[in-house]
């Protein structure tokens, strides 16, 4: 079918790529002149504007937002609103927040535009692999766009489905991302104690192949988590500082809100920020306090 | 080859199975006559004692220990010290404590018998799916045993091999499975939140089929928790009681002794403990104290 994709940055241009190869009419647009230019040699009809995008679009129309989330998307949807009429749907690709999601949804509502939430997983790797696709919204409105998701997912019958009403999309997503998070972390402290361990010189690559096969932590995270020992097994060059893009913090924020206990997660985040405050006032603090009570030296800077 | 295997339970029967099908000769001792008439139906020849085990097997001789870590291990090997030679080479392939290991395969050396210690993960699919096996000990002892660990393992060339001397495999091992720790809370504090969002009524048996293709999260572990929730999506019957065997507290130990921070893993642990705690006098000083500073009301038993 025929659909408009709106952001041809990684993740939007792999995506519109891969809808391309499963036979799909794909127009797309990008601020950036090189984005479009790109994902025209990727058989993706380019639009400079919003309006030409819109323009090429039979109605009802199709579009996929893929841009950064928050201020982005709503600007988005603020200049596409002119433009669109009754019985479009717009589907939100990216990592919005899900109480951002049902306030967009409930203001296109207003004007008969379907909104459709897609926690989207899979990164860099979906082009190939697919991508697992988790939809919040009116379940016609989804069940139209079922070509899409079918192209999109590992396989027409799997890794994609309509978890809810909009905005259990992204929230699924968010949560996604929380349980990413300490998985991360349970397997970089793991290897770190292996790294540690001198007395058995252990070869971490070696390590991390053999677990991906037979084992019980095998996964699709190690399997990169050994790529990447087996490239750089000292980690050389990589600084210890780690982002979060904020699914981890709503995560936490939404747990607490709902009386949930989610220690790991919760810790997962916050070794994040840990790994960020390279000049601890805490650790300083710590350091005072052993020194007051106890005369313990304090290291100088 | 020709293999001896020591406990016919769960793990130690499935494995000599698993040997059977690959074309080696296994004999197989355990205390429990049922165990010995099970495994003879597999194909594996019973003895009924370690005496006449070991009589069964032509020098040098292979035996593999698959009997509880601890006490049961080292009184296997006192029993077995009489009866062997040198240059026979005795294996532990369960989750003894790396430091017992080291210790045993000192005791050993000095009748020239070699140890090799090997982490073994897979739990109950190794039969059929193979078992990821981290070795540890002398480089030609393990050569020799070579076809017995490429029948074990998921392929012959993948999913086993020497991490370094002996007890590295043991020590291996023991972080595996601290990393598991981390992964399983991480889900379980994932599928709990979207549990506990009402206002979505999320099918979380669904929302673990749809991570299962093409998503960052996606795992053996994960496919086994999506069984298990279609199985009994609501978890009745079962006790929020969850046990420990050992290797998760050894990790944390072992990280401490390294002065290594592994806080996920760490508290992975406790959080096991903590589901234990069921009358817990933390929770009741905690209220008690709120209710001396605050006048807080305190719940009643």
């Amino acid at each position: 079918m025929e659909l408009g994709m709106i952001g041809l940055g990684r993740m939007g241009a792999n995506m519109a790529q891969r809808l391309v190869r499963g036979g799909h009419r794909i127009k797309g647009f990008d601020f950036i002149a090189d984005s479009r230019a790109r994902a025209a040699q990727n058989g993706i009809e380019p639009a400079a504007s919003l309006a030409e995008l819109v323009g090429k679009l039979a109605t009802p129309r199709a579009l996929w937002l893929m841009v950064p989330a928050g201020a982005p998307v709503d600007e988005t949807i603020a200049n596409l609103l002119p433009l669109l009429a009754p019985g479009d749907v717009l589907i939100d690709g990216g990592n919005s927040m899900y109480k951002d999601t049902q306030r967009r949804a409930r203001q296109l509502a207003e004007r008969k535009i379907h909104y459709v939430d897609c926690g989207t997983s899979g990164g860099v790797w979906g082009l190939e692999e697919g991508y697992s696709l988790m939809i919040g919204g009116d379940a016609a409105a989804i069940e139209a766009l079922t070509p899409i998701f079918a192209a999109l997912a590992p396989a027409p019958d799997r890794g994609w489905g309509r978890v809810g009403p909009v905005g259990a999309g992204h929230y699924t997503k968010m949560v996604h991302n929380g349980i990413e998070y300490g998985m991360m972390q349970a397997y970089a402290e793991g290897f770190s104690i292996l790294e540690h361990k001198q007395e058995f010189a252990l070869d971490l690559a070696r390590i991390g192949e053999i677990w991906r096969h037979g084992s019980v932590v095998r996964s699709w995270l190690l399997d990169l988590t050994a790529d990447a020992l087996k490239k750089n097994p000292a980690m050389e060059g990589i600084a210890p500082w780690v982002a979060d893009s904020g699914e981890g913090r709503w995560t936490l924020a939404d747990a607490i809100e709902l009386g949930v206990p989610t220690p790991v997660i919760a810790l997962s985040l916050l070794e994040r920020l840990r790994s960020r405050d390279k000049d601890s006032f805490a650790d300083k603090l710590l350091a005072a306090m052993r020194n007051q009570f106890g005369g313990h030296e304090m290291k100088k800077e």
